[in-house]
């Protein structure tokens, strides 16, 4: 495990720094607040999940300028001494209040707040954008997946495709997060703790010259965790192959856990690939797809009646390939106790220091949401954002993954069908309270 | 700079340590040639730029696995001693040949092929397609970037959206290769060497209160590397007060760089406050333009004449919105002295070690290109692909930056007009010679 989660505070869009040497050269210390949200009404996502905060707030406990990035603000030119000599002691000291991981939200929400310093709260903005968005982003899409697969088992094996490696690493996380039963990424597996899956490529028949030879080399080396991948030369052919194996292993005692399906129509061959697993008596053998699945192809899949057991879901998930970014953004709301906002055209925020308060009927599904000031009461609600970081320290343990996951199955199950349709989904109701809108005039 | 740009070879998809671990029992160590190469014709791009082997050299050299990573292989039960023993000592020996860095290429031409026992071949091809794949994609989106803003530079602005932390960092290398002037990534500055750029964002002028106080204060602390964000308020007022700051600071000898635009109509307000900028008689302020910027809104913003002089581009570029991943594949096509393919439907690779031929004109202009054997005499063209790796070392001191924009440069001057067009370019003519074709029957 060489690679390094934590980025640093040169990990940050240059005027974040230039702004800071501003703030600093006039002593504007006084603290601020802004706020992370994402702008919008998507037509292709109604609702989102919060992700990626176990890593901003680790980044933003331990993140300091090394003596190696003084001095290569220093070569650079721009900043002067002082400033470069308060740098070295620079740390983030405010506090964050945030959905969440798991928590299902919707847009114009804020995700994470922050009250700080004024050049603290600036220098992470880079850092929250890029991590809480991608991982947002993901989660999001992946959440789609578990939708339309019906409770089908899904795997990530986007990493092949992800854009670069951290990419890679978060999304087998993000994915884990909604339900995914597993992962490729072995050093997702590593890094995290999920499980991994992975059997055999088509170069591995292709060394072998046949599916028979393939697939009996596997299963002696591999008696308990056999995929056969079957279409490299002939699909049903491969099935054939793949049952010829079977029968000789299952002699001795052990079942191939199933096939797999790369190419080619998934609705007929998973059907005659199941008849031919089938009438060999191997009904507990598993079909495997994989082949440009995302949220559409599975739910397409699934209605026309494919036999498909589980779902590799790749590139398309793995770069949210229908919406490959979220318009996530950060901006202040508070500074030195007076609310504020801009007006630039078609970028209007909203002043002051935010929750989100969520109606719930008796049994848990959701009904409304408010966004409203921090210490409102909204009848009837339960406030969504929680305290997670004070005075710069991580308030208490990170949630698990499997209690996030948690969280994420509780938020799924109670919001309304209406909401989740791939396609035309209603929007869900979000109002500002009276106090929110007072606050704007 | 604490980020690591090793990942080391749990970096990889479970399947490949699976089917290594099942050469391993059989003995295969025979020598296979694997292939890299983007399938199909994408609508959106007609040609590539290849980009990211630095990345993947540097990882084959060194990557070793850790003690931690056969603890975790071990721990998952899947391995046995054995194999386990063998990744032990497991390192790259084979040779790879590539298309140097900034070189254009086309659909189905090898990007890289690798010559290495089976097993070695096999362990790096997840790393492989993620990086390059993901590089090439970025490389390829900022050249039609630098091709629609026709000379006038550009910056990379996109690290706050990029898909993770390490897609931040290979746009800003990917989008530089291509001729980018900058970036406003200081973590990719500071690793390679990049020039920044970046000076003020709305909080600035909001925590002032108003645009002249903040323009003034940032003029005061950066003299001679000012530009001022007009749109928080009233872009055309903002121009205004940029202007009064301007002549304070002229009058002490210091002319600020410019102003930025950041929303609203960029046709319109460009040509309104350049009026307002050279009415005062400060023709040498420039007027940068950030806002959703890809080759498309560029070309429509120069087109219609707006009066930008540089542009900041974007998420669009940084997740290469229009078209977010390449159908990259790394393939088997040879193994033991056997050319070999597959034919999974709609899938179809061409078996055989290959190079690329491309054959021009007297001044360098592109005719055409083949994909022969190897060793092939191809008439009138220059081979592209060249030797990098031998023996698992790297053969000569990697190309500098600098050299690969030289590269790039040449390469998209040679490349004519009519396939360079952002819509309905043609496809450049890209034929098998007689050898390979030969070799496929």
């Amino acid at each position: 495990m060489t690679i390094s989660h934590r980025v640093g505070p040169l990990f940050t869009d240059l005027y974040e720094i230039t702004m800071g040497a501003g703030y600093f050269a006039r002593r504007m210390m006084s603290t601020a607040t802004f706020s992370l949200f994402i702008r919008g009404n998507s037509l292709q996502r109604k609702y989102y999940v919060a992700a990626g905060l176990e890593d901003a707030l680790q980044e933003m406990e331990i993140s300091r300028f090394s003596t190696e990035d003084i001095a290569y603000l220093k070569a650079s030119g721009i900043f002067g001494d002082d400033f470069l000599d308060y740098l070295k002691s620079f740390r983030f000291t405010g506090n964050v209040i945030a959905l969440p991981e798991g928590t299902i939200f919707f847009p114009g929400e804020p995700i994470l707040e922050i009250t700080a310093p004024l050049i603290e709260a600036q220098i992470f903005e880079t850092y929250l954008l890029n991590s809480i968005g991608f991982q947002t982003l993901i989660a999001s899409k992946a959440a789609r997946c578990i939708y339309s697969a019906q409770g089908r088992p899904l795997i990530d094996f986007s990493m092949r495709r992800t854009q670069g490696h951290d990419a890679a690493l978060k999304v087998a996380r993000s994915t884990y997060i909604t339900g995914f039963a597993a992962t490729s990424n072995v050093l997702g597996g590593q890094v995290y703790g999920i499980p991994i899956s992975g059997t055999m490529a088509h170069s591995f028949v292709q060394a072998f010259g046949s599916d028979y030879e393939a697939f009996k080399a596997f299963a002696e080396i591999f008696p308990h965790n056999s995929v056969f991948l079957i279409d490299t030369y002939d699909t049903l052919e491969g099935a054939r192959q793949a049952v010829r194996v079977a029968k000789e292993m299952k002699v001795k005692g052990c079942v191939p856990l199933g096939v797999r399906l790369d190419s080619g129509d998934m609705v007929h061959f998973s059907r005659q690939v199941r008849k031919i697993l089938d009438d060999a008596g191997l009904e507990d053998m598993k079909i495997y797809a994989s082949s440009g699945f995302d949220e559409f192809k599975i739910a397409d899949t699934v209605t026309k009646g494919a036999n498909i057991d589980a779902f590799g879901v790749g590139t398309n998930l793995g770069v949210s390939a229908d919406a490959p970014f979220v318009d996530i953004i950060y901006k202040m709301v508070r500074y030195q106790g007076r609310d504020v906002r801009k007006f630039s055209p078609g970028k209007i925020t909203l002043a002051g220091e935010k929750q989100v308060y969520r109606v719930m009927d008796e049994s848990g599904v959701y009904q409304q949401d408010y966004i409203g000031l921090r210490n409102e009461t909204v009848q009837g609600s339960v406030p969504m954002m929680e305290s997670v970081m004070q005075d710069g320290k991580i308030v208490r343990p990170l949630p698990s993954l499997q209690a996030i996951r948690d969280r994420f199955n509780d938020c799924f199950s109670g919001l309304p069908e209406k909401y989740k349709a791939l396609d035309a989904a209603e929007s869900y109701p979000v109002k500002l309270t009276p106090g929110l809108e007072m606050l704007q005039k």
